[in-house]
This record gives C-alpha cells, structure tokens and sequence, in this order.
C-alpha cells in the first residue's frame, strides 16, 4: 500500500504572520485541504498520516472532516527539524498502516501538486528505492567555500531544483532512521539526503513550476492567481 | 578610467519573438535605454561601448542619441557566444579606450541594476581583481551527473546566484582573452569564469532582486509593474 506524510508541523514564521502558511484560508479553503482533496481523490493513495503541532491538531482534524477525507489514518506530532518530524510520521505509518510499501512525503504548503507527479513518484519507488520531483535551476550558480571569493561555477546541466514530494520504499527508510544517530537526523537537510547517503537509489522524475511550495506572500498571490485562473 | 561594455548581441530566441529581448520598447522606451540611463548618469563610468550585431546597430545608435548619451564611444560585433561578444567589446575598448583600468561589463536586457551595484562593482574591482553581484540561492539545489540519479545535495550556504555587471581589472582580463584558445572562449558559461579559473580574484558583491534578467515574458511583466511602482 502506498501511505501519503503529509508534512504541516511548519511555524510559517518567514511570512512574518501568526498563522502557519498552511492554514491560512484561500477561497474558503485552508491551504492543507487542497493537499487533502489531491491525495484523498488519488486512487494510488490508500492512506495518509500528518505530522502537526498539538495546537492545530484539531484544525487539521476538522478541515479532514470538512473536506471528506477518509483516508487520514494517524497524526503524528511535529519534531525539532524537519526531518525530526519525518521520523514521527514514519513511526506513526509503522504502527498505524504497518502494510505499507511506500511513503509519499509531501508538504502541506505545496497545495499544487498534480496527479501525475505522485503517480510518477509512486513508480520510481516501485522500481527504485524511491524518487523526487525535479525542475532545472534557472539561475548561474556559482560556489564560495567563504562567502567572499568565487571558486568555481557549477555545470548547469547537473543542476536539479528538488520539490516535494519525495517517495521512498517505505522499510528502508525507516530502517536508516532507526540505526542513524539523532543527530545526523538533525543535519538532514532533504528529505531524500538520508536516504541516497544509505545506499538508495534515488531517481529524479519531472516536476513542474506550479508545484510551488508557499512561503512568501508573492508565493501566496501567485497560487490565488493560479486559482483564479490568470495563470 | 571605467568603461561599461554592454551586450546587447542576444537574439531573444527564447520569448519565442521575432526582436531581441533588449530592444522591446516598454512605456515608449527601448529596454537597452534604461541602461543607457543608468550608465550615462553614473558618476564613476566615464564610457561606453555596445556589443550589437549589424542590424541592430543603427537602432542603437539612434536610441543612444535620442536619450542624450555622450559616454558611448564604440561598437563592437556580436560574437557566436556572449564570451566571444566579449571578446570582440574588449577589443574595441582596448582601440577605442586604451586608458581603461576596470571594464563592467553588463546585460542589456537587465535594464533594473542600481547605481549602488554598479559601484560597488567597481569598487570590487579596484581592490582586487573583479567582482559579480549575487544573490542567494532559494531552490534546493541537487547534484546528478547522469540526470537521472541523485548523486548528493549542495550546501545552501556555500551557493550563489551570478548577476550582471561583472566587473574586471581591464588589462589582466583583456590579456587572458589575447592568450586563450578559441575553445577556451567558446566553451566558458559566466564571464567571470575565464577570470577566475586564470587565477583572478573575483569578489562577490551584494545583488538585488530587482536586477532581474529580462528572458520570458513573465520577466517583462515584471518588470512593467515594476515601472509602475506596483513592486
């Protein structure tokens, strides 16, 4: 079976506002339930778990409700780093949906993301030890080993901007989990890191420039306009 | 003396639109005027000279003159790569301006740069061998080498995103060139590059948003709401 993590243990505190991104409402709606519909409509999805604080673990519950999601089969509560929270959302998949093969990562700020790009990501765990949505770095982008001086410019051609989600087989990865210390856990700066340092193989599928994850308020307006249509 | 080279070669193929990018005319005024402007009212560049292919010269030449630019003291080919084009504007300052000490080099289409950057350019430039403004790098940036497998993920911290001008101590850079292969040229991606990797120091600068290259139309639209004010 394949079991979406839904990630919205985020503190939203770079939009400088109270509430975390992924709740504010957006035509109605807070932003996580369009995250909701997309998995819950899914027919590859069997079962999702979010990783949320306690003080919106309520919300959350609600909105799932609200939006008849019926595939939400745990919570689990958000940890010290991002991948502190991966970890409690892949012990609460091992207790609650102990069946499953793969694990969806997905943030609950990328309300955006198509049919295509999980089903896409569901195959390169099936047939690999797990996969990432890709888009092409637009920039030039050069290395400074101190902040100052140029050493050297990066091949372009090599370059990959990595999105969510990020499926991985789901034994192995909670296996590394289990046996790495906690604090290569905490040093973990993508999700996908972990697992490609272990030996999994992680292959890059195609993602898309509307799968963007919200964090500014330009990002904000241009997922309304996007609603809208304007884009 | 400081000598702005500014490239205005580029064919604009990637608008999907018959004229280049940097001639588009945007409230009544060619986008390659608005750096005219800026370079003009600078105190610290005391000339000019534009890389422009053959049919575009006498519009160059003709907006120049309509915009009461004085600085302008050349014309240079386009080349069959920007580090050719390059070439070729390096050339025609070591004719037309021998007593250059720092060259700046600059995109036309980036019609934003700021005087700040422009001086600190040359600033950068004065105390060492050149310098580029940069801007950090949002995307999580991915290695691969075969584009299909990850093969590790860079340091955020350690990576930075080149803008336009690029500002070099004239003689040494211009040396370089006279002493390269035609490969050389051909094959280098940034114009800092040639710089560095023949042992210049090339510092890096604070950059702007603002100082948006103009390559899609979403880069245009931008940039008139810019004009506007609405940004």
């Amino acid at each position: 079976m394949n079991t979406a993590l839904i990630l919205a243990g985020g503190s939203g505190t770079r939009m400088g506002i109270d509430c975390p991104k992924q709740f504010l409402t957006v035509r109605n709606k807070p932003i996580i339930s369009y995250c909701f519909d997309i998995f819950q409509n899914h027919s590859e999805i069997d079962a999702m778990v979010v990783v949320v604080s306690d003080e919106w673990r309520d919300f959350v519950e609600e909105s799932a409700r609200k939006y008849g999601v019926d595939k939400l089969c745990g919570f689990a509560p958000a940890g010290k780093t991002r991948q502190h929270s991966i970890y409690n959302g892949l012990k609460c998949i091992a207790e609650n949906c102990p069946d499953t093969d793969i694990v969806i990562v997905h943030d609950a700020a990328r309300p955006l993301v198509s049919d295509k790009i999980i089903s896409d990501c569901i195959q390169g765990a099936t047939e690999y030890d797990g996969a990432m949505p890709v888009i092409s770095v637009k920039d030039t982008v050069y290395q400074s080993k101190d902040g100052k001086t140029i050493d050297h410019l990066l091949k372009r051609s090599e370059l990959f901007a990595g999105q969510a989600p990020e499926s991985f087989k789901f034994k192995k990865y909670y296996q590394i989990h289990n046996e790495v210390t906690d604090e290569e856990i905490g040093s973990t700066a993508g999700s996908s890191e972990i697992a490609y340092r272990h030996g999994m193989e992680i292959r890059m599928v195609s993602g898309s420039e509307r799968n963007l994850k919200i964090t500014t308020i330009e990002d904000l307006e241009t997922f309304e306009a996007i609603l809208r249509g304007e884009i």
